[in-house]
């Protein structure tokens, strides 16, 4: 039996939050391990955020170019998939050894393996075990299980970055932020897309008017979207897969079909019940208010795993801060999540932050609403966009912005503007007084306001 | 003789200084004339920042497409300028008409023609009197006279947007905006550029560095700038046009030579002895700071014309509110020029905002510098840009940002930020801590600020 190892941080997952967590910890002199069974770096550069931004900007770029056919840009302009594809992984591979790089550097011991645990204070890894002071969760989310028969043949999005050639049709199953990003990607490039979603409502974090603008935008790329289509099989029928969906089982065939369908906190392979780990309703691991485990107190979680916030890469990375804070000078840090932009990377971006109307309405919250299209506004008459909308819910007591939400290019620059207005509760009346470099999307905010 | 005309307020110029003085004084039930020589919108709308902003988008996505060459873009992409020049005309030359039918629709008179002042109350327009209660000068810039032998065969900018087949060699003469935006686009369009600058140092509102990290894009476009080179003589030699410059009068052949050497108040023709004007050193019309006129009571001035300011439309759109609020409720309102953002739109753009470091250093201001090149940042890697930069002043006194520079695509939005930082006196511990969408490029002030 090989001696167990007593770390001061055990750190399980690789990504945005369990990076936060090791960097500050061995900069105060921690011994820190981390733990991954996937390449290091987590998600959000491997296989989440960064890819999608990079596939993002390069069919962008080809939709501009049609939106401006008749603005004097001559040629066509096409995706070569495999090229893409290629100088994406160019970009991505190198990330987890640079991330190991930097761990060694800094003496954070790096372990490859499933890390489970073996009771509330040890942790086993490739049959070693370790038993730290603090042990932090920070395993990120995985694909959420579908239960109809043929699931097996379903490609889930970390393999959806991995095809080098395009297949000629898709389908997408699901109404997340996954399924809008790349299904808008694959279109671009030239698939014939097909978007399968369970009930009439999806994108339930953003406005439904603006979410009905830029589905507008996503049928001009043609994208198909068919609504209260609960898969029920799937099938192999020669070179085609068949899916069947609806009450009326509807058939879809498509060379790949993706399974988009939203993700949930990666706990069940930790072994959470001899961790003695609490579970909230959403299966991720039950936090307090500093993030603490709410049944183990040498455990903390940060990031997607903790499942009852926002799969955001700035939320994970905050929390493993909060994280790092309480577990070096005890509990003290919260995460803060009052103000959280975030953006949907269609074609073109969907942003919102803050509060939506109908929870503005549920909580009687007195409030203006500033909405209406941007089309006639010379920012996206110039590049032909054809459905920029917004919707901006200002206070009626303080004349201060609630929340808003919009639909156009560069709207994750604008969202920025809001977001620091709630955070500094900035006045309509002051933000109309004030100068922006002219002309930019960020100046529109003047329009919207009016 | 016909009878003297005595409106409430009689305005020189429609552009945005003139309009906002004419939309918010009408509103109050004011009697308003707005007389204006040229097609009705000012410079902005139609030979400044709107037609140059479209010119810029579309040749950007010209430029991404060349940085995308390895990243999975097909096809060649090349400019129409004829097609171009015509899309750009089509949004541009139905303003007048637009704004002419907002004035009828809300009682505003407009009058085409020359006005000129009679006498310090009297303003002559196609030989017709005013004497209003209150005079505006809103009458912009003019190309500054230059003086050698030949200048006559220049092109001015306003000509520059009219032509209808891209010359193959271009020569812009001067170092300012206008110069640099104008070069950017001709070049990616497919001319010989060539900017001929009268000394070492040029776009003297920005620092130095980053300036010179734009130059280094402009040269990868093919764009040569002289330095040290004021021009000396211009003539025509057959098809061609040569112009001497320099100290051994180095010649430049080209096909089309453009006067983008500055802009001055456009006062001489508005007879401003006869009005009783005194002006400042730059040339522009000397007002107090209630943008009155110090020498003629009954006249106030907003936009390019006072010379004295930034000649940028936001500033423009300031001051004719600030002048309108001091002719409806008396002098009260003074312009707030503390935090203005700007971007000089080059590929990529150039936006500056609050104090240069040479200011500070001049001032004795304790400051600390964050600075370097972005050019690692997956934001810049994906879209394949080379040279993007920043330099943020911060306080030392009490953290808050005394001014910010940056090079790189969407600066323009990513300076509105810093710009609303210096607005709420936000300090740097505070900005590292706040969320922002993720990826986006206002996200990577977390990145300048480490």
């Amino acid at each position: 039996m090989t001696k167990v190892e007593k770390p001061d941080v055990f750190i399980i997952g690789s990504g945005p939050a369990g990076g936060a967590v090791a960097r500050t910890c061995v900069a105060e002199g921690k011994k820190v391990v981390v733990a991954d069974y996937q390449p290091f770096g987590g998600t959000c550069p491997l296989r989440g955020c960064e890819p999608k931004k990079f596939l993002f900007d390069v069919t962008n770029v080809a939709l501009r170019r049609k939106h401006m056919t008749e603005r004097g840009l001559r040629g066509c302009l096409a995706i070569n998939w495999k090229m893409m594809m290629t100088a994406m992984a160019e970009m991505r591979d190198p990330i987890p050894s640079l991330v190991e790089n930097f761990y060694e550097k800094h003496g954070i011991i790096a372990v490859h393996g499933k890390a489970q645990f073996a009771s509330p204070d040890t942790i086993l890894v490739n049959k070693k075990k370790y038993q730290p002071d603090r042990i932090v969760i920070a395993a990120g989310a995985t694909p959420r299980p579908l239960d109809f028969s043929g699931n097996e043949l379903l490609m889930n999005t970390d393999q959806f970055f991995e095809i080098r050639e395009l297949p000629s049709r898709i389908v997408f199953i699901g109404g997340g932020f996954i399924a809008f990003e790349l299904s808008h990607i694959a279109a671009i490039a030239g698939a014939q897309v097909d978007v399968i979603l369970r009930s009439e409502r999806f994108l339930r974090r953003f406005d439904p008017s603006l979410v009905e603008c830029m589905i507008e935008a996503s049928r001009d790329m043609g994208v198909r979207f068919h609504t209260m289509m609960p898969p029920s099989s799937l099938k192999k029928d020669r070179d085609e897969l068949v899916l069947c969906a609806g009450e009326d089982n509807i058939e879809f065939r498509a060379d790949c079909i993706v399974h988009a369908a939203g993700r949930i906190a990666h706990v069940a392979a930790l072994n959470p019940q001899k961790g003695q780990l609490e579970l909230n309703q959403k299966g991720g691991i039950n936090v307090n208010e500093f993030m603490q485990s709410t049944s183990n107190p040498r455990v903390y979680a940060a990031g997607d795993v903790v499942g009852n916030t926002m799969e955001l890469t700035p939320v994970a990375s905050m929390e493993g801060m909060v994280v790092s804070h309480n577990i070096l000078h005890g509990n003290g840090e919260r995460p803060d999540y009052s103000v959280v932009p975030y953006t949907l990377f269609t074609h073109p971006p969907l942003s919102t932050v803050g509060l939506q109307e109908e929870e503005a309405q549920a909580q009687k919250i007195p409030y203006k609403v500033y909405e209406g299209s941007a089309a006639g506004w010379s920012e996206y008459r110039r590049i032909g966009e054809r459905y920029p909308s917004y919707k901006v819910l200002v206070s009626k007591k303080d004349d201060t912005i609630l929340g808003a939400t919009m639909n156009g290019h560069n709207s994750e620059e604008i969202i920025n503007i809001f977001a620091f207005a709630m955070r500094t509760k900035t006045t309509v009346a002051e933000l109309n007084k004030w100068l922006w470099a002219y002309p930019s999307f960020g100046y529109t905010i003047r329009y919207m306001l009016k």
